[in-house]
């Protein structure tokens, strides 16, 4: 039963540091952002956890099987190595929509996102993880190396790709409150509440008739975003194996 | 004169390796790649290069003032230290994106990038230094973090900044050859040819127009994408400042 | 009650590596080996446990709270971020000298460190972490700012501080079963059995009259080294405060 | 001909920093520190110099050429990536270790590793790279896989290497100022006046005698210490083959 915990992640007043005194050079931001991000991935992943990078400066993680306690240690360890600080607010919903727009909520309740003052927010509600799950939705694209990597332009492809991300996360958070992420390749990573593999042939076929870009997604299910997520991998490559378009992994056995 | 090196980098074979023998995890995916791009805007950002993410697996640099001996030593050392390794091929033009062209031509001629056999290849026209310079815009959302980040929901900033980029993208390659990246936060940086004030604040017209997102923008030029990209910044800054929507930096006295 | 259990992390055939084909530069040995280092203390500090970098293709762990299972997932981490991989072994004593030893014969009995067919070993005993605690303590030296970094050549300070350290350490090997191992600065860490105040107050003492540099030492004891570790660190902190030599932390209430 | 330039780089009040207001855990601190060590191994390298992370609260450089203004580059961009600054002064010498203490002194007499006032000081002497070289001693345990780390535990492998490290170390200083650095594995770097083939004969009878650990030696000499750190790794893969114990890289042709 897909119950989902989100927890936003803002780096505290960071778009006034990234030009105080003087605009600090953009090679050392991406560095900055990307191992950040890098770190985090890391931090967050041990314990099942999944972060996308969405704006870098604002972050959004899949934390079922995270408490609060998981979350402080994580907010310590970026202080202790980062010029920066990070604020981090949860939120639970059968929707993962809704359980971004709590956390989001709660982090704006406690000032502005440009605040100096407010810094190393935590908080939130976390979801028992011995009652919830997560559903993720792995998607890539039908060919994508043959069709575009080999003969377009590389911009051309990296918009294309966009182009196709854009029609898929539109449509998946407004049928089902889901949030999808662009994660690198071709790959896109959908966080759902629980939805059908008629759901998903219907998000396949947007996309194509939409953007005229083919996709193949598996389907996961698990405790956390790791095993839902690797379920969803194993089912993708039984698509590229099969030509099915759409493939659910089976349940995990215990959870 | 704004002519400019473009480095079309591209991890070899890097799809059937995510998968073999099993899926590998995401967690260490996204870290391997978002610690290789970091890596590589160092390397790169030394000598005055940007590089921007893009697909992660496929990534577009701008490599003024790098010549073949460089990217040679970037090859390596990503071998040295990483379980995979890169394709590094250049291309040069006055519009950005015929030099892009170029350079993924070239890689493309010598095989698939899910050819095995197809690794580390490098080549490409590099520019000469002292007789080029590169055009860069640093575009900004006005007002983003007061009507964006602390009212809307953080997936749907992102949806917001992602629809303002796309616009903006969209519009400067096909006005101008322009290539045009998200940067994290509400950041855009163009890489264009020689452009007017005029140009820019139609760009920033036709955003506003097409996506209702209000952009303001810094222009810079200079030898490298650095010295570029500072004067751009700095540009910027004078918006802020002076709220203008549309800044030119001084050209630099010397290149 | 102290039993602990030890990890050596062993690079596989890594000395061949760096010469093949023909010598790797430095900077990227370095690199790779320090980064490496870092991955591994975040991949075994979630846990609990501490990394020793030692000679950096061998390194010492104290792996108390982490199953073979952890041990694996660290394994497979290294594998799909780094050129290189790594055995892993484990050992358990009431003596850390002979955890390690049990440890480095298994690992030895499977092969050479430079045989290419003998990669990626992983086993031994693992310690009931219910059952079994750590004991950590943690010198620096005296006054080191004042009297070494202000006054003195920065190698000649190094060469003092390594003397101190060697001191140290053979006497703690020899007379306690304890591993110990300088972790920068002026700090250095020991694992050791349990030891009482007077061991302690005898280990400074042998390190005043053979290398005439004044320690002082906090000691701690805990499920893990972490704890154990931020034990010592506060009784440290209490010798920095009141003068003593010597101090040992309170037993953690629950463990 | 080899004229020396040493840079002190020294974390600002680091100490003071590592327990305010509560101890730091240790692994966080052994994050930061082994991955600022990798961070100015790149910055530095990308130029030709040699890190080594010594005490790792002070690191100590060869940094023939690069001037003053590649040396605020780098300090600008730890600022921007880390919690800590850092200080950087220099020295010149035609023995390294005189070239240090000159920088020391320099870095002392702007106050003390513990004033939270002296930060960032960076100045000192700078070579002119056209006039100057740098020559590299690469020092390795004969049989050291063979004879200590398939035989002995693997803390007694350590120490004595560290062992051998120290009687090289002692010799090469009194003997010759030069600085010595333990870099991993059974491998130990020299930075040397110009010596000559009977001094490093000299040198490894003296380890023999005193600490009976058998070594071998390749020698280089360069414009930087990559250039002859690689001719010095020439040579000793030279010893590898021919059964030598010192071998002289050959002058490279133009510097």
């Amino acid at each position: 039963m897909a119950r989902t915990q989100l927890t936003l992640i803002q780096l505290d007043n960071y778009g006034p540091w990234t030009v105080t005194p003087h605009p600090r050079p953009e090679v050392d931001l991406q560095t900055l952002q990307s191992r950040l991000y890098a770190d985090l991935s890391q931090l967050i992943g041990r314990d099942g956890g999944y972060v996308f990078y969405t704006r870098f400066d604002n972050m959004i993680a899949v934390t079922n099987a995270l408490d609060m306690t998981a979350h402080e240690r994580i907010q310590e360890s970026v202080r202790n190595r980062y010029p920066v600080t990070i604020s981090l607010t949860t939120g639970v919903g059968d929707r993962p929509d809704a359980a971004l727009s709590d956390a989001t909520e709660r982090l704006q309740a406690a000032g502005s996102a440009q605040d100096s003052d407010r810094t190393e927010i935590l908080g939130g509600e976390v979801v028992d993880p011995s009652a919830a799950g997560v559903q993720v939705a792995h998607f890539d694209v039908n060919s994508a190396t043959e069709q575009y990597t080999d003969q377009l332009s590389a911009f051309t492809v990296y918009q294309q790709i966009n182009r196709g991300y854009v029609a898929l996360a539109g449509h998946m958070l407004e049928a089902h409150g889901a949030l999808t992420f662009f994660v690198g390749g071709d790959n896109v990573i959908s966080v759902t509440p629980d939805l059908t593999h008629e759901d998903f042939r219907d998000a396949v076929e947007h996309v194509q008739e939409t953007a005229d870009i083919e996709l193949r997604v598996g389907v996961g299910s698990g405790a956390t975003a790791t095993e839902a997520g690797m379920g969803a991998k194993e089912a993708l490559e039984h698509c590229r194996e099969s030509g099915e378009q759409v493939a659910l992994g089976a349940e995990p056995a215990a959870h």
